[in-house]
């Protein structure tokens, strides 16, 4: 018995059957005596529909109306849960952002969540009703409907839960949890049964794409146990445990290594020749920024040249050709003499686990398995938690799958 | 130059481009120097749409959570309505029921404008911004969003017009104005270039359904001039006139009769030899009413029996199989002796106009023109300036289009 969030995403909540589905899973919470709010996202499709509108207006167009519109998304669902909940008997009340309300900064589109006010919510909690919260959304200082970017719902979740103090935190999403490794590639990934934020954060970023970061940062500082499950089974997050995204102090049994994941949305650049003199990064990544180019692994090594350094990063494959066209562009007015190589084929393989702080030789590990394959490795970067290696495309599969074998993550087989 | 309210409704903002072409209607009158404030209904259809999700949960559902769902849809054509305008170089912002706030009763599904806050408004059309509003709702005392029941943007239009003392209320609709009779039927029918309230209010009733019983109502209550036109056309309101609609003292040239309308959905229901005894109608009409049944035209007659009566009444075409229902249960219990007719194969042809108050002999000039074609009258109902008949239904198209000329309502013939 206790107070739990549960919060269900777009595809959740796609159709009424959906929408019906969702009101069992939380009927089956109250049932087994527990408080709950729910925090509901558009139906799926609904926001894309209602961003098509607006780009078919403009293509540059005022965030405070776009908010305004791709809000009322969440609005339907709410209100469609609330009475999907009713009809089971289950008092249910849908809040909208500005109800709440949840208090936002004012940059519309991307809005951050200020504090979200908990005397609405705690009355209807205690008069017995399920709480049911349009996510996504909030209301800025002035008055105005704002919204808090793409996958915001999972962070208006985590901070309605921070704000409740509520035992648990469930993510109902089109998986049951997060796996040691991507299951397509790697057929005995397991699922992980908890996790740290620290190592959600690493999986996240490098392409587990299964909750927004945002939301595990927030659940991190505000140390809201996260629960990740499908909400396509039948049973509840409180019946079938997903993966638990948690302190690490509460993490009693920890991995080594929790999990290998892979990206292949990457392309190398690499600068030859480039005068080793104060400055000079900042001439390229400077522009690279104001072009809104991400870049993400970047070493520097001595060149045979003393005078001379060689500099290779990665961007996102889409992001090549702009990246290429603005260090032509700096090439002409400040690296004479500088030679510019690229390649698309290129895939980052990474390994992720809080033990590594504990253990030496995690990464030569790595190293070595890599090399035992014949798998070169072409950019290495490593964080406390992590370590990234940038390899040749055609050898992702067989990298992912040696590695999960390498550090005792395969599943045990049925005999 | 002055404060104009537009609004616009479901068709007119039906898809991207005609929200486009809306926009374009606002240029015309900013570009005349007018201060606009817009009040929008949902694409069309949206509407429709939210309200089968509801229905598909519980054929009975909860108006509050019906309220904030199908509120959704105002909020996005007024969010869409204020891009397109931003985009023409039109300060504008979208401003939703809660947010003027328009305050409603918390008759959810049907509520009341109680008043419409004109701070925000004012503030926003004193910037120089074209106010958009999102018709059709409202706020409750408790922070609910309300609705205010089918066509209520028309009702929202006409109360921000008299907050504002705006000094027009356009109401941009699918029809350029309103006409002396149905074009269809009669193909030399006009346009009426005014009209005072209380004879709007006597077209719509009888089926000329242009603008909401409500809005004219409100209209004449606050003396808002409501213009009625088109939105399919290029020009502005104040380029080419619709129909006025105002107050009967400002139109100055008083047609006898304005216009001549009909109505298919009737059906008349007769009790013969009913016992002429005090009680007897409230025996009948006080289980019709909680039936939910509406009763239209009621004549009594002496009946050659001097202790007996008959009563003849009409009610709409669908509820006639349940009117009979419930009088068969009264005749059972109160009415022995007493016989029902019906018959579903009935007109009401009516005709209207403010000048009938001054003129003598307009009535028995219906009677005589109707008796002319041979055709037989079975109800008479009048008002003060309004006279009813029930014919025959094949008789619809020669009674109206006699009548039509008969009061000089024709339109000259091009030569």
């Amino acid at each position: 018995m206790g107070l739990l969030v549960l919060k269900f995403g777009g595809t959740s909540v796609a159709t009424v059957p959906a929408i019906e589905n969702v009101a069992s899973k939380v009927a089956q919470e109250i049932a087994a005596g527990h408080k709950v709010a729910v925090v509901v996202s558009a139906m799926a499709g609904v926001t894309n529909q209602l961003v098509s509108y607006c780009s078919a207006i403009s293509q540059i167009f005022d965030a405070k109306e776009y908010d305004a519109i791709v809000a009322s998304g969440e609005q339907v669902t709410s209100g469609l849960l609330a009475l999907a909940l009713q009809k089971r008997g289950i008092p249910a009340r849908s809040w909208l952002g500005w109800q709440v309300p949840i208090v936002t900064s004012d940059v519309h589109g991307k809005a951050r969540i200020k504090a979200v006010e908990t005397d609405t919510l705690r009355a209807s909690l205690e008069r017995g009703e399920v709480a049911v919260i349009a996510g996504f959304q909030g209301l800025a200082p002035g008055g105005r409907i704002t919204t808090l970017g793409r996958g915001g719902s999972d962070t208006s979740a985590v901070a309605v839960a921070a704000a409740l103090k509520a035992d648990r935190c469930d993510i109902y999403t089109d998986v049951d949890g997060v796996y040691t490794s991507d299951p397509r590639i790697v057929s005995r990934a397991k699922k992980i049964p908890k996790i740290s934020y620290e190592e959600m954060l690493e999986m996240a970023s490098v392409g587990a794409k299964v909750l927004q970061t945002r939301s595990v940062e927030l659940a991190m500082k505000e140390k809201v146990p996260v629960q990740v499950l499908s909400s396509f089974e039948s049973a509840s997050g409180s019946e079938i445990p997903g993966t638990m995204v948690m302190d690490e102090d509460r993490i009693v049994e920890q991995e080594v290594v929790s999990g290998v994941t892979h990206s292949r949305d990457e392309a190398k650049v690499s600068l030859r020749s480039l005068p080793d003199v104060p400055g000079v990064a900042a001439k390229i990544f400077g522009p690279l920024a104001e072009a809104a180019i991400n870049v993400d692994m970047i070493v520097q090594n001595v060149s045979p040249d003393k005078a001379r350094t060689d500099l290779t990063f990665t961007v996102s494959r889409a992001d090549l050709p702009k990246t290429l066209e603005v260090l032509k562009a700096v090439q002409q007015t400040d690296l004479a003499g500088t030679t510019i190589d690229s390649s698309a084929d290129v895939s980052k393989i990474s390994i992720i686990g809080i033990g590594m702080r504990s253990y030496v030789g995690v990464a030569s590990k790595m190293f070595q398995v890599l090399a035992e394959k014949g798998i070169n490795i072409q950019v290495i970067t490593t964080s406390e938690i992590k370590v990234s290696v940038l390899i040749g495309e055609e050898y992702t599969e067989l990298a992912v799958r040696s590695l999960h074998t390498a550090y005792g993550l395969d599943q045990a087989q049925a005999s």
